[in-house]
């Protein structure tokens, strides 16, 4: 690897460098060497062979509190599990299962005798988890799930059920075969001395479903989902509760609790309110997700990026030569941007991590900054994810035949990371979170609504806020002021200027959603049709936010690299994805004013001019990325 | 289903409706019911099963000409061929490879000898014969590969040699288990009396590869390819040949051959056009993935369009009821502007198969019908194919985490549907032929030359060229002379408009492409680097061309079809294609000055409202695709 390859891995690996240097070499080991198979008896075993030789060496002690049992580190702890997707998604999905989502909610939402019961077992792999949240009936919408949890004063237990088949726990990592115990979001219903039952909203318990045998506990079925898309390593399956009874205790009670008498309390008042601060605390799962996605695409736009500069095909009629593949336009544009877009993806999600970290080792946090936090995390989540899908397609359809064969692993990795899309989130779902964030402006209260029920609120403050930065925010400026003055005007290798037209695309297009959500609030008959009148809209905003935030992230990481060559060709790439962002975009620029037709054939131009520049650099740019050679073991790679 | 479905149905089958029936009724049977796994040694079992069926039936038989033994009926043959992918795409290739590939190579390149000895041999499966185009080192630059075929006087055989690594066949479906023969396609060496060895470039012949117990014969090594990204049930192998002599009379004669004393002789002289000559008899192939990849389409957006209709997820804040998420705009957006371009195709590669049909069956085909016929195959196909990865994938992600479950089939549709845009011809590198025939203005001579060397040719009578209507010309024509005047004033919604639109644009686009090569070759050091600069304007040639092609015969179908409600349904349909096209590409028409601004934005609100006009219709939409319910058995559906 070059002195520059290096620089700019050195760019790209952030502020846990380390970490990553550490799981590169762990992943180097040969019972990590990537392997395909979609037998589920052969991948699974493999996996829990892997997970256990993980556990054997604490890597998931950073991922909780010193108090809890472990170092402390969430950013160490994110980052680790995200680089497990060199190797193997289905095993970065178990890690995540185990340590992030089982982990994180008795972290999270329990208090000290969950810590000291589970935290030192669960990191120890003692205690195989799930996350028992989504339902056959709700996935997206987590506050409609159906699964009950109803406190008996008698004998101090909850009693777990399933009331209807749509109840049933769906999906759940683990729960096919390795799961002892699931973290189970319930209804929660309890009467306090002389009251009626009442639901109290979602809460979250801990509930032993098999014994030692693996042998589903009495009142619990689970059942096994079978062949997937891909993830065969991963025991996703269905959990059914019939009258399971649990310990009062078991309830994970940092915010709210239920006295003995059967009275409930919670320090949050509002419901609504509540079950987002709940949710709010499990941040890390998005954040795990859209990282893992990003490192599985790195892989994927290595291998393709090193096959393209090895195949050849077609003659050059003037030099007699085969053409090597990566030589045409057309492959460099279907390659080069994604691989752009990598980097700034890889940057945003440094500094979203970074902070992550920061919040989630303060003790106070406003609500403010919490919420700031899960937007970027559901935006780069979606970002990230969609990315993957797109850029491992890519890779596969640039890799042809060769591209398809499971050797080559880039059916593997688009296979597995496909259903990345759709949960921990749905990305649409998540988008519309992004967008309401920005459109409601900060207005506490409206977090707690349904997705369509947050009309009335827009647009009551938008206008007046100041766009945020969220990277090199003085240094932004600064190129800001000293751009020519207009879109028109300044060069599209501006960086000024491409700012500024990321940044008037976001302002104007919150601006008219809230215009526009108000006008057919008032001409529509419900909110709902008000706010289905302008989805597409709403959706737009998310994806001009985001993209935004990666450009001000790529920025920030230009500005800090210190290799002058490194430093040179991330400028070229930023110029490539500016351009890119831009030319997919370009009608609505045009439509909106804030560029010419004859500016706009000149962002095709650029983009094919700087596509040009980065050909001979493609190597560099792919070895940059750091993915350890043991990962790009595919046999149609010739070349070192 | 509803008689306004059965219209539908009815419009999309064509001319061959009736075996489309056959066809469901036989897929309807329990053997044929779609299953799911990944596990080759059972999906190659139960798909060998299946063909055996079906061979039984001599279903085989309307591909072959009643003189060769089958009944000559090449309309029927793909369209039979094409409809298996509705139950399984590892059947349908294998049926494609087997009475497609193999047996349309011997009927098409063979003459008499080899239809007696092969052709009812290989109908009734007794020859299981295989497609050995391919190699390691060459896949779409068929013309260069290096399997050579030398003849031996001697013994009067041909000596079939894999010289390098690079030349051992590679991906061949029925290779690796199955087939016993081959069709092996070759650089044919052999020197008459007294004259050095010459090459006279590709021929095929037919190569004995195993014997009856399944063992590779002398001098031939195959080898198994394993996992692949999907088609499990499909045998893809390796075969490399050393020494392997087979008879003279083994050569496929039919447009060239050699005399016993190694005398080389053809009624095509130039070896490149001879090349072409024989490739183009093997359009079927095309023709047949394209079709097939738009019936898996049409199973996947059938499956999600219903799930769209029975899954609820958030509160309607107004009625409190769930919302079906159908209801959601982004859905419709997501759904059903492919549906339409699920119509637009099946109208388009009907008028394909139809015009193939007719050149097939007629002893006279001039040069110009038989080039127009092969780059409209090559155009659908990728069209067909791209569309069909878009919609699967759409469709899976529509419907969440159960999209990802094996059971519901859209992962299996998917992962087997992904190799279809790279192989029988790469879609980019289809999508540069379909511009060279449109650009070269059918110069005869042109097409023999590399895909990069046939500059010089641009241009020279582009724009005298008249556009050739594909599909209903006169009304087509009428349609254009009583619209308004010009597609600023036009209704977004008026056909005559959306079709002048497209005829614009690709008008436009082929004139300018031809400018600019011509441009770019004075001024370029190399015809590949003048090719180079314009190949993203040449892919976009491609495009234009087929979205116009798919529009008239959208437009054809529906002055055909005589029920009111579904030709009002189609009307709507069609403008929601049109507009879709017309949207994804409006930067394009607002840059060249083709729509306003305020126009283009017009569009997208057209979209949102025909999106909104066909809602109440969707389950009919996909109901007239006539997906038999038997191929429709996914548990997430509970509805019937």
């Amino acid at each position: 690897m070059t002195s520059t390859a290096q620089h700019l891995t050195t760019a790209l690996d952030g502020q846990w460098a380390k970490v990553r240097q550490d799981v590169r070499r762990q992943l180097s080991r040969p019972e990590f060497a990537p392997h395909y198979t979609p037998n589920t008896l052969i991948a699974r075993t493999k996996v829990n062979e892997q997970l256990r030789l993980l556990a054997a060496e604490k890597v998931a002690e950073p991922g909780f509190r010193t108090e809890s049992g472990g170092t402390g580190d969430p950013g160490a702890a994110v980052t680790m599990i995200e680089m497990l997707a060199m190797s193997d998604l289905s095993l970065m999905v178990k890690a995540g299962v185990q340590w992030g989502l089982f982990g994180g909610a008795i972290e999270n939402l329990g208090t000290t005798r969950h810590h000291e019961a589970y935290i030192r077992p669960l990191i120890e792999l003692e205690l195989p988890g799930c996350f028992a949240m989504t339902e056959t009936g709700h996935g997206s919408d987590v506050q409609s799930i159906e699964t009950t949890a109803t406190y008996d004063p008698t004998t101090k237990e909850f009693v777990i059920d399933s009331p209807t088949e749509s109840a049933t726990k769906n999906y759940i990592g683990g729960a096919a075969e390795t799961a002892r115990t699931a973290a189970v979001f319930a209804q929660l219903i309890t009467a306090g001395p002389g009251e009626e039952p009442t639901g109290h909203g979602v809460h979250c318990l801990v509930v032993p479903i098999r014994d030692a045998d693996g042998t589903d506990l009495p009142g619990v079925t689970t059942s096994d989902h079978g062949y997937k898309g891909g993830l065969p390593g991963v025991d996703n399956g269905r959990i059914a509760f019939h009258g399971v009874r649990v310990p009062k205790d078991n309830l994970l009670n940092r915010f709210a609790d239920v006295a003995d008498d059967g009275t409930y309390s919670s320090s949050i008042e509002n419901p609504n309110r509540r079950f987002f601060t709940m949710l709010g605390t499990l941040v890390r799962g998005r954040v795990t997700v859209g990282g893992a996605a990003g490192a599985a695409a790195q892989v994927a736009l290595t291998i393709a990026v090193r096959y393209g500069l090895e195949r050849r095909q077609f003659h050059n009629t003037d030099t007699g030569e085969e053409v090597v593949i990566m030589d045409y336009l057309s492959h460099q544009r279907r390659l080069l941007p994604l691989v752009a877009r990598s980097y700034a993806l890889r940057f945003a999600q440094n500094e979203l991590v970074t902070r992550m970290a920061d919040i989630q080792s303060r003790s106070d946090v406003d609500a403010t900054e919490q919420r700031e936090l899960e937007g970027r995390a559901a935006g780069l989540k979606a970002a990230n994810t969609w990315h993957a899908s797109r850029a491992i397609q890519e890779a596969r359809e640039a890799c042809g035949g060769a591209g398809y064969m499971a050797e080559n692993r880039l059916i593997g990795l688009r296979a597995d990371t496909d259903v990345f899309t759709t949960f921990e989130g749905d990305n649409v779902v998540l988008s519309q979170l992004v967008a309401k964030e920005l459109l409601t402006a900060y207005a506490d209260e409206v977090r707690s609504r349904d997705a369509i029920g947050w009309i009335k609120f827009a647009a009551s403050t938008v206008g007046d806020e100041v766009m945020k930065r969220t990277a090199a925010a003085p240094f932004i400026q600064t190129l800001l002021d000293t751009r020519q003055d207009n879109e028109e005007e300044g060069s599209l290798f501006n960086r000024g200027t491409q700012i500024k037209m990321l940044e008037d695309r976001e302002e104007y297009l919150i601006y008219t959603a809230a215009m526009r959500l108000r006008a057919a609030d008032k001409r529509l008959e419900s909110q709902f049709e008000a706010f289905n009148f302008v989805q597409d809209h709403i959706l737009h905003v998310a994806q001009a936010h985001i993209e935004r935030v990666e450009l001000e992230a790529f920025v920030a990481a230009i500005e800090r690299c210190e290799d002058p060559p490194a430093k040179e060709i991330l400028e070229d790439l930023c110029d490539l994805y500016a351009l890119d962002v831009i030319a997919a975009d370009r009608a609505w620029f045009i439509e909106h004013r804030f560029i010419s037709t004859e500016r706009a054939k000149a962002v095709t131009r650029g983009l094919n001019e700087r596509c040009r520049t980065l050909r001979p650099h493609a190597r560099i740019l792919v070895d940059g990325f750091g993915v350890p050679e043991a990962m790009l073991d595919a046999p149609m790679l010739t070349d070192d």
